[in-house]
Protein backbone atom coordinates (compact mmCIF):
# COMPACT_ATOMS: atom_id res chain seq x y z
CA UNK A 1 0.00 0.00 0.00
CA UNK A 2 1.30 3.60 -1.05
CA UNK A 3 -0.05 6.98 -0.35
CA UNK A 4 1.18 9.38 -2.06
CA UNK A 5 0.40 12.43 -4.67
CA UNK A 6 -0.96 11.93 -8.11
CA UNK A 7 0.72 12.39 -11.28
CA UNK A 8 -0.83 12.62 -14.94
CA UNK A 9 1.10 12.41 -18.13
CA UNK A 10 0.07 12.70 -21.13
CA UNK A 11 1.29 11.79 -24.49
CA UNK A 12 0.30 10.86 -28.51
CA UNK A 13 1.59 8.27 -30.84
CA UNK A 14 0.92 8.88 -34.87
CA UNK A 15 0.44 6.76 -37.26
CA UNK A 16 0.20 6.73 -41.41
CA UNK A 17 0.43 2.82 -42.31
CA UNK A 18 1.37 2.07 -46.35
CA UNK A 19 -1.75 -0.72 -46.17
CA UNK A 20 -5.53 0.02 -45.37
CA UNK A 21 -5.27 -2.75 -42.26
CA UNK A 22 -2.24 -3.32 -40.80
CA UNK A 23 -1.24 -4.33 -37.02
CA UNK A 24 1.87 -2.49 -35.35
CA UNK A 25 3.29 -3.81 -32.28
CA UNK A 26 3.68 -0.01 -29.76
CA UNK A 27 4.42 -1.75 -26.20
CA UNK A 28 8.02 -0.09 -26.38
CA UNK A 29 6.38 3.33 -27.09
CA UNK A 30 4.14 2.48 -24.36
CA UNK A 31 6.78 1.28 -21.99
CA UNK A 32 8.86 4.82 -23.20
CA UNK A 33 5.78 6.77 -21.70
CA UNK A 34 5.83 4.90 -18.37
CA UNK A 35 9.46 5.74 -18.15
CA UNK A 36 9.37 8.88 -19.03
CA UNK A 37 5.85 9.65 -17.02
CA UNK A 38 8.08 9.07 -13.55
CA UNK A 39 4.75 7.80 -12.28
CA UNK A 40 5.67 4.08 -10.43
CA UNK A 41 1.67 2.76 -9.45
CA UNK A 42 -0.71 3.58 -11.51
CA UNK A 43 -3.13 2.89 -14.18
CA UNK A 44 -2.02 3.79 -18.23
CA UNK A 45 -5.13 4.19 -20.65
CA UNK A 46 -4.13 3.66 -24.09
CA UNK A 47 -6.61 4.18 -26.85
CA UNK A 48 -7.48 4.50 -30.53
CA UNK A 49 -8.72 8.60 -31.10
CA UNK A 50 -10.21 7.29 -34.27
CA UNK A 51 -13.03 5.32 -34.77
CA UNK A 52 -11.98 2.92 -37.40
CA UNK A 53 -8.51 1.85 -35.28
CA UNK A 54 -8.22 0.29 -32.43
CA UNK A 55 -5.57 -0.76 -29.58
CA UNK A 56 -5.66 -4.20 -28.46
CA UNK A 57 -3.26 -6.42 -25.93
CA UNK A 58 -2.64 -10.07 -27.91
CA UNK A 59 0.55 -12.02 -28.84
CA UNK A 60 3.05 -11.13 -31.55
CA UNK A 61 3.32 -13.86 -33.52
CA UNK A 62 2.86 -13.35 -37.05
CA UNK A 63 0.25 -16.62 -38.07
CA UNK A 64 -1.99 -14.99 -34.98
CA UNK A 65 -2.34 -11.94 -36.66
CA UNK A 66 -2.79 -13.21 -39.88
CA UNK A 67 -5.74 -15.30 -38.62
CA UNK A 68 -7.24 -11.95 -36.93
CA UNK A 69 -7.17 -10.45 -40.51
CA UNK A 70 -8.98 -12.82 -41.79
CA UNK A 71 -11.50 -13.29 -39.21
CA UNK A 72 -12.23 -9.91 -38.55
CA UNK A 73 -13.11 -9.77 -43.09
CA UNK A 74 -15.41 -13.03 -41.99
CA UNK A 75 -17.28 -11.33 -39.17
CA UNK A 76 -17.34 -7.89 -40.87
CA UNK A 77 -16.58 -8.06 -44.35
CA UNK A 78 -15.47 -5.22 -46.19
CA UNK A 79 -18.06 -5.82 -49.35
CA UNK A 80 -21.55 -5.60 -48.24
CA UNK A 81 -24.35 -2.59 -48.62
CA UNK A 82 -23.83 -0.97 -45.26
CA UNK A 83 -25.94 2.55 -44.84
CA UNK A 84 -22.83 3.93 -43.50
CA UNK A 85 -21.24 3.91 -47.24
CA UNK A 86 -23.47 5.89 -48.94
CA UNK A 87 -22.19 8.95 -47.16
CA UNK A 88 -19.36 8.10 -49.83
CA UNK A 89 -16.77 6.58 -47.29
CA UNK A 90 -16.04 2.99 -47.58
CA UNK A 91 -15.52 2.11 -44.39
CA UNK A 92 -18.11 0.77 -42.51
CA UNK A 93 -16.61 -2.21 -42.23
CA UNK A 94 -13.61 -0.73 -40.33
CA UNK A 95 -15.63 0.79 -37.58
CA UNK A 96 -17.01 -2.79 -36.96
CA UNK A 97 -13.29 -4.80 -37.40
CA UNK A 98 -12.30 -1.78 -35.03
CA UNK A 99 -15.73 -2.49 -32.55
CA UNK A 100 -14.80 -6.38 -32.40
CA UNK A 101 -11.22 -5.71 -31.41
CA UNK A 102 -11.84 -2.74 -28.69
CA UNK A 103 -10.71 1.04 -28.42
CA UNK A 104 -8.94 0.48 -25.84
CA UNK A 105 -6.94 -1.06 -23.00
CA UNK A 106 -5.93 0.42 -19.19
CA UNK A 107 -2.55 -1.40 -18.36
CA UNK A 108 -1.86 -1.33 -14.45
CA UNK A 109 1.62 0.29 -13.91
CA UNK A 110 3.52 -1.40 -10.39
CA UNK A 111 6.85 -0.36 -9.31
CA UNK A 112 7.25 1.63 -12.35
CA UNK A 113 6.48 -0.95 -15.46
CA UNK A 114 3.54 -2.09 -17.17
CA UNK A 115 2.42 -5.13 -15.17
CA UNK A 116 2.45 -7.53 -17.84
CA UNK A 117 1.39 -11.29 -17.87
CA UNK A 118 4.41 -13.73 -19.93
CA UNK A 119 2.87 -13.00 -23.12
CA UNK A 120 1.22 -9.17 -23.46
CA UNK A 121 2.13 -7.08 -26.14
CA UNK A 122 -0.02 -3.88 -27.12
CA UNK A 123 -0.89 -3.66 -30.70
CA UNK A 124 -2.32 -0.54 -32.70
CA UNK A 125 -4.87 -2.18 -35.09
CA UNK A 126 -5.74 -0.18 -38.09
CA UNK A 127 -8.71 -0.69 -40.56
CA UNK A 128 -8.56 2.43 -42.53
CA UNK A 129 -4.92 3.56 -43.31
CA UNK A 130 -2.87 5.36 -45.22
CA UNK A 131 -3.69 8.50 -43.71
CA UNK A 132 -2.60 10.12 -40.53
CA UNK A 133 -4.04 8.88 -37.20
CA UNK A 134 -3.30 9.30 -33.68
CA UNK A 135 -2.90 7.06 -30.15
CA UNK A 136 -3.39 8.75 -26.97
CA UNK A 137 -1.44 7.51 -24.00
CA UNK A 138 -3.20 8.75 -20.95
CA UNK A 139 -1.28 7.77 -17.75
CA UNK A 140 -2.49 8.63 -13.90
CA UNK A 141 -0.90 7.44 -10.09
CA UNK A 142 2.06 8.22 -8.60
CA UNK B 1 3.27 16.54 -15.59
CA UNK B 2 1.59 18.11 -12.88
CA UNK B 3 1.27 17.07 -9.17
CA UNK B 4 -1.80 16.80 -6.80
CA UNK B 5 -4.27 15.47 -4.49
CA UNK B 6 -6.67 13.44 -6.32
CA UNK B 7 -10.55 14.58 -6.50
CA UNK B 8 -13.15 11.83 -7.53
CA UNK B 9 -16.86 12.69 -8.99
CA UNK B 10 -19.79 10.11 -9.39
CA UNK B 11 -22.69 10.43 -11.62
CA UNK B 12 -26.06 8.31 -12.96
CA UNK B 13 -27.68 9.09 -16.02
CA UNK B 14 -31.29 7.13 -16.27
CA UNK B 15 -33.16 5.74 -19.28
CA UNK B 16 -36.40 4.32 -20.34
CA UNK B 17 -36.32 4.16 -24.23
CA UNK B 18 -39.22 3.84 -26.35
CA UNK B 19 -37.69 0.81 -28.72
CA UNK B 20 -35.97 -2.67 -27.50
CA UNK B 21 -32.47 -1.97 -29.59
CA UNK B 22 -31.49 1.82 -29.66
CA UNK B 23 -28.47 3.88 -29.61
CA UNK B 24 -28.38 7.13 -27.65
CA UNK B 25 -25.40 9.75 -28.24
CA UNK B 26 -24.63 10.73 -24.19
CA UNK B 27 -21.48 12.70 -25.02
CA UNK B 28 -22.83 16.34 -23.91
CA UNK B 29 -23.82 14.09 -20.48
CA UNK B 30 -20.71 12.88 -19.64
CA UNK B 31 -19.35 16.34 -20.59
CA UNK B 32 -20.97 17.99 -18.22
CA UNK B 33 -20.32 15.45 -15.59
CA UNK B 34 -16.67 16.01 -16.16
CA UNK B 35 -17.23 20.24 -16.10
CA UNK B 36 -19.17 19.48 -12.59
CA UNK B 37 -16.52 17.87 -11.62
CA UNK B 38 -14.15 20.54 -11.87
CA UNK B 39 -11.24 17.79 -12.62
CA UNK B 40 -8.62 18.53 -14.64
CA UNK B 41 -6.47 16.14 -15.53
CA UNK B 42 -7.48 12.61 -14.98
CA UNK B 43 -9.88 9.07 -16.15
CA UNK B 44 -13.41 9.00 -16.97
CA UNK B 45 -15.03 5.87 -16.89
CA UNK B 46 -18.44 5.48 -18.35
CA UNK B 47 -20.26 1.84 -17.90
CA UNK B 48 -23.77 0.48 -18.30
CA UNK B 49 -24.67 -0.84 -14.93
CA UNK B 50 -26.81 -3.18 -16.79
CA UNK B 51 -25.42 -6.03 -18.32
CA UNK B 52 -27.57 -6.43 -21.90
CA UNK B 53 -27.11 -2.76 -22.64
CA UNK B 54 -23.63 -1.56 -23.85
CA UNK B 55 -21.12 2.32 -23.69
CA UNK B 56 -19.34 2.51 -26.74
CA UNK B 57 -17.66 5.09 -28.89
CA UNK B 58 -18.04 5.26 -32.16
CA UNK B 59 -19.30 7.71 -35.08
CA UNK B 60 -22.26 9.66 -34.40
CA UNK B 61 -23.50 9.07 -38.14
CA UNK B 62 -27.10 7.77 -38.53
CA UNK B 63 -26.66 5.05 -41.61
CA UNK B 64 -24.00 3.52 -39.56
CA UNK B 65 -25.70 3.11 -36.67
CA UNK B 66 -28.21 1.06 -38.66
CA UNK B 67 -25.52 -0.74 -39.96
CA UNK B 68 -24.49 -1.83 -36.07
CA UNK B 69 -27.80 -3.20 -35.60
CA UNK B 70 -28.60 -5.06 -38.85
CA UNK B 71 -24.79 -6.49 -38.10
CA UNK B 72 -25.45 -7.48 -34.94
CA UNK B 73 -28.83 -9.13 -35.54
CA UNK B 74 -26.36 -10.84 -37.83
CA UNK B 75 -23.59 -11.63 -35.54
CA UNK B 76 -26.23 -12.55 -32.48
CA UNK B 77 -29.85 -13.53 -33.62
CA UNK B 78 -32.69 -12.38 -31.51
CA UNK B 79 -34.70 -16.09 -32.16
CA UNK B 80 -32.29 -18.94 -31.51
CA UNK B 81 -33.01 -21.32 -29.14
CA UNK B 82 -31.09 -20.25 -26.31
CA UNK B 83 -30.59 -22.02 -22.77
CA UNK B 84 -30.64 -18.88 -21.27
CA UNK B 85 -34.43 -18.36 -22.80
CA UNK B 86 -35.86 -21.08 -20.37
CA UNK B 87 -35.79 -19.09 -17.65
CA UNK B 88 -38.66 -16.40 -18.78
CA UNK B 89 -36.21 -13.84 -20.17
CA UNK B 90 -36.46 -13.67 -24.27
CA UNK B 91 -32.98 -11.44 -24.07
CA UNK B 92 -30.59 -13.86 -24.62
CA UNK B 93 -29.28 -12.36 -27.71
CA UNK B 94 -29.35 -8.75 -25.69
CA UNK B 95 -26.67 -10.63 -23.55
CA UNK B 96 -24.69 -11.44 -26.83
CA UNK B 97 -24.89 -8.22 -28.75
CA UNK B 98 -23.62 -6.00 -25.70
CA UNK B 99 -20.66 -8.61 -25.14
CA UNK B 100 -19.49 -7.29 -28.70
CA UNK B 101 -20.40 -3.47 -28.13
CA UNK B 102 -18.30 -3.72 -24.87
CA UNK B 103 -19.52 -2.65 -21.09
CA UNK B 104 -17.41 0.57 -20.72
CA UNK B 105 -15.18 3.11 -21.91
CA UNK B 106 -12.56 4.80 -20.31
CA UNK B 107 -11.80 8.22 -22.06
CA UNK B 108 -8.90 10.74 -20.86
CA UNK B 109 -9.43 13.90 -19.18
CA UNK B 110 -6.75 16.46 -20.54
CA UNK B 111 -7.46 20.34 -19.04
CA UNK B 112 -10.68 19.61 -18.06
CA UNK B 113 -11.88 18.13 -21.16
CA UNK B 114 -12.82 15.06 -22.36
CA UNK B 115 -9.32 14.33 -24.99
CA UNK B 116 -11.48 13.06 -27.94
CA UNK B 117 -10.20 12.43 -31.21
CA UNK B 118 -12.08 14.07 -34.14
CA UNK B 119 -15.13 12.11 -34.64
CA UNK B 120 -14.99 10.16 -31.16
CA UNK B 121 -18.85 10.08 -29.20
CA UNK B 122 -20.00 7.99 -26.63
CA UNK B 123 -23.35 6.09 -26.79
CA UNK B 124 -25.41 4.24 -24.83
CA UNK B 125 -26.08 1.25 -26.45
CA UNK B 126 -29.68 -0.90 -25.36
CA UNK B 127 -30.34 -4.13 -26.28
CA UNK B 128 -33.43 -4.77 -24.01
CA UNK B 129 -34.87 -1.39 -23.62
CA UNK B 130 -38.17 -0.12 -22.44
CA UNK B 131 -37.99 0.05 -18.61
CA UNK B 132 -35.63 1.90 -16.61
CA UNK B 133 -32.01 1.69 -16.88
CA UNK B 134 -28.37 3.14 -15.82
CA UNK B 135 -25.26 4.48 -17.09
CA UNK B 136 -22.49 5.55 -14.00
CA UNK B 137 -20.12 8.03 -15.06
CA UNK B 138 -16.83 7.88 -12.34
CA UNK B 139 -14.45 10.12 -12.34
CA UNK B 140 -10.93 10.74 -10.95
CA UNK B 141 -8.08 12.73 -10.87
CA UNK B 142 -7.15 15.65 -10.08
CA UNK C 1 -16.46 15.61 -3.85
CA UNK C 2 -13.26 14.35 -2.38
CA UNK C 3 -10.21 16.04 -2.25
CA UNK C 4 -7.66 13.16 -0.71
CA UNK C 5 -3.85 11.48 -1.27
CA UNK C 6 -4.13 8.54 -3.43
CA UNK C 7 -3.11 5.13 -2.62
CA UNK C 8 -2.95 1.84 -4.87
CA UNK C 9 -2.90 -1.59 -4.58
CA UNK C 10 -2.54 -4.72 -6.38
CA UNK C 11 -3.62 -8.61 -6.10
CA UNK C 12 -3.32 -11.61 -8.09
CA UNK C 13 -5.28 -14.40 -8.09
CA UNK C 14 -4.34 -17.63 -9.75
CA UNK C 15 -6.43 -20.02 -11.51
CA UNK C 16 -6.00 -23.42 -13.08
CA UNK C 17 -8.90 -25.28 -14.45
CA UNK C 18 -10.46 -28.40 -14.80
CA UNK C 19 -11.52 -27.92 -18.48
CA UNK C 20 -9.90 -26.26 -21.30
CA UNK C 21 -13.07 -23.70 -21.24
CA UNK C 22 -14.57 -22.13 -18.12
CA UNK C 23 -16.08 -19.45 -16.57
CA UNK C 24 -15.80 -18.60 -13.38
CA UNK C 25 -17.33 -16.08 -10.80
CA UNK C 26 -14.71 -14.16 -9.29
CA UNK C 27 -17.17 -10.94 -7.72
CA UNK C 28 -16.24 -11.89 -3.90
CA UNK C 29 -12.44 -12.58 -4.53
CA UNK C 30 -12.52 -8.60 -6.09
CA UNK C 31 -14.72 -7.43 -3.46
CA UNK C 32 -12.20 -8.66 -0.94
CA UNK C 33 -9.40 -7.22 -2.61
CA UNK C 34 -11.13 -3.83 -2.62
CA UNK C 35 -12.01 -4.13 1.02
CA UNK C 36 -7.91 -4.98 1.71
CA UNK C 37 -7.21 -2.45 -0.60
CA UNK C 38 -8.87 0.46 2.57
CA UNK C 39 -9.66 2.57 -0.74
CA UNK C 40 -13.01 4.30 -0.57
CA UNK C 41 -13.31 5.99 -3.93
CA UNK C 42 -11.50 4.96 -7.21
CA UNK C 43 -10.80 2.77 -10.10
CA UNK C 44 -10.85 -1.12 -10.00
CA UNK C 45 -8.68 -2.80 -12.87
CA UNK C 46 -9.65 -6.44 -13.10
CA UNK C 47 -7.84 -8.10 -16.15
CA UNK C 48 -6.53 -11.44 -17.70
CA UNK C 49 -2.79 -11.91 -17.76
CA UNK C 50 -2.60 -14.40 -20.43
CA UNK C 51 -4.08 -13.47 -23.91
CA UNK C 52 -6.34 -16.80 -24.37
CA UNK C 53 -8.51 -15.84 -21.60
CA UNK C 54 -10.42 -12.84 -20.29
CA UNK C 55 -12.06 -11.17 -17.88
CA UNK C 56 -15.93 -9.62 -18.56
CA UNK C 57 -19.23 -8.90 -16.79
CA UNK C 58 -22.21 -10.67 -17.19
CA UNK C 59 -25.17 -12.30 -15.56
CA UNK C 60 -24.09 -15.67 -13.22
CA UNK C 61 -26.92 -17.70 -14.89
CA UNK C 62 -26.07 -21.47 -15.91
CA UNK C 63 -27.97 -20.75 -18.65
CA UNK C 64 -26.55 -18.11 -20.51
CA UNK C 65 -22.99 -19.04 -19.56
CA UNK C 66 -24.06 -22.16 -21.38
CA UNK C 67 -24.88 -20.09 -24.69
CA UNK C 68 -21.93 -17.96 -24.55
CA UNK C 69 -19.79 -20.87 -24.95
CA UNK C 70 -21.76 -22.19 -27.78
CA UNK C 71 -22.04 -18.57 -29.47
CA UNK C 72 -18.21 -18.24 -28.98
CA UNK C 73 -18.00 -21.46 -30.77
CA UNK C 74 -19.59 -20.52 -33.76
CA UNK C 75 -17.71 -16.93 -34.18
CA UNK C 76 -14.49 -18.40 -33.56
CA UNK C 77 -14.80 -22.30 -34.16
CA UNK C 78 -11.59 -24.25 -32.66
CA UNK C 79 -11.24 -26.86 -35.73
CA UNK C 80 -10.28 -24.00 -38.26
CA UNK C 81 -6.98 -23.92 -40.49
CA UNK C 82 -5.30 -20.58 -38.49
CA UNK C 83 -1.79 -20.06 -39.42
CA UNK C 84 -1.17 -19.60 -35.34
CA UNK C 85 -1.51 -23.11 -34.67
CA UNK C 86 1.41 -24.35 -37.38
CA UNK C 87 3.92 -22.46 -34.75
CA UNK C 88 2.54 -25.87 -32.65
CA UNK C 89 -0.03 -24.75 -30.62
CA UNK C 90 -4.02 -25.14 -31.16
CA UNK C 91 -5.08 -22.39 -29.85
CA UNK C 92 -5.88 -19.74 -31.77
CA UNK C 93 -9.33 -20.23 -31.46
CA UNK C 94 -9.06 -19.10 -27.54
CA UNK C 95 -6.95 -16.10 -29.18
CA UNK C 96 -10.36 -15.14 -31.09
CA UNK C 97 -12.99 -16.05 -28.28
CA UNK C 98 -11.00 -14.18 -25.48
CA UNK C 99 -11.01 -11.32 -28.12
CA UNK C 100 -14.53 -11.22 -28.44
CA UNK C 101 -15.10 -11.26 -24.53
CA UNK C 102 -12.27 -8.56 -23.67
CA UNK C 103 -9.22 -8.77 -21.52
CA UNK C 104 -10.73 -6.11 -18.94
CA UNK C 105 -12.91 -4.57 -16.75
CA UNK C 106 -12.88 -1.32 -14.67
CA UNK C 107 -15.62 -1.03 -11.84
CA UNK C 108 -15.80 1.90 -10.26
CA UNK C 109 -15.50 2.44 -6.37
CA UNK C 110 -17.83 4.13 -4.49
CA UNK C 111 -17.86 4.19 -0.58
CA UNK C 112 -15.37 1.52 -0.16
CA UNK C 113 -17.35 -0.84 -2.28
CA UNK C 114 -17.60 -1.67 -6.77
CA UNK C 115 -20.68 0.03 -7.66
CA UNK C 116 -22.84 -2.08 -9.23
CA UNK C 117 -25.73 -2.60 -11.20
CA UNK C 118 -28.43 -5.20 -10.07
CA UNK C 119 -27.10 -8.24 -12.65
CA UNK C 120 -23.20 -7.32 -12.43
CA UNK C 121 -20.83 -10.13 -12.25
CA UNK C 122 -17.44 -10.58 -12.50
CA UNK C 123 -16.01 -13.54 -14.41
CA UNK C 124 -12.73 -15.02 -15.39
CA UNK C 125 -13.51 -16.42 -18.89
CA UNK C 126 -10.76 -19.44 -19.64
CA UNK C 127 -10.50 -20.62 -23.36
CA UNK C 128 -7.43 -22.68 -22.77
CA UNK C 129 -7.19 -23.99 -19.47
CA UNK C 130 -5.86 -26.91 -17.59
CA UNK C 131 -2.90 -24.67 -16.79
CA UNK C 132 -1.64 -22.34 -14.28
CA UNK C 133 -3.01 -18.74 -15.13
CA UNK C 134 -3.29 -15.22 -13.53
CA UNK C 135 -5.87 -12.32 -13.12
CA UNK C 136 -4.54 -8.74 -11.64
CA UNK C 137 -6.14 -6.29 -9.59
CA UNK C 138 -4.72 -2.76 -9.17
CA UNK C 139 -7.21 -0.45 -7.52
CA UNK C 140 -6.29 3.15 -7.29
CA UNK C 141 -8.17 6.21 -5.54
CA UNK C 142 -8.58 7.31 -1.79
Amino acid sequence: MCLVKMKSYKKELWFNTKNKIEFINITREVENAVYESKIKEGLCLVNAMHITSSVFINDDEQGLLYDFEKWLEKLAPKNLDYKHNLTGEDNAHAHLKRTIMGREVIVAITNGKLDFGPWEQIFYGEFDGQRKKRVLIKIIGE
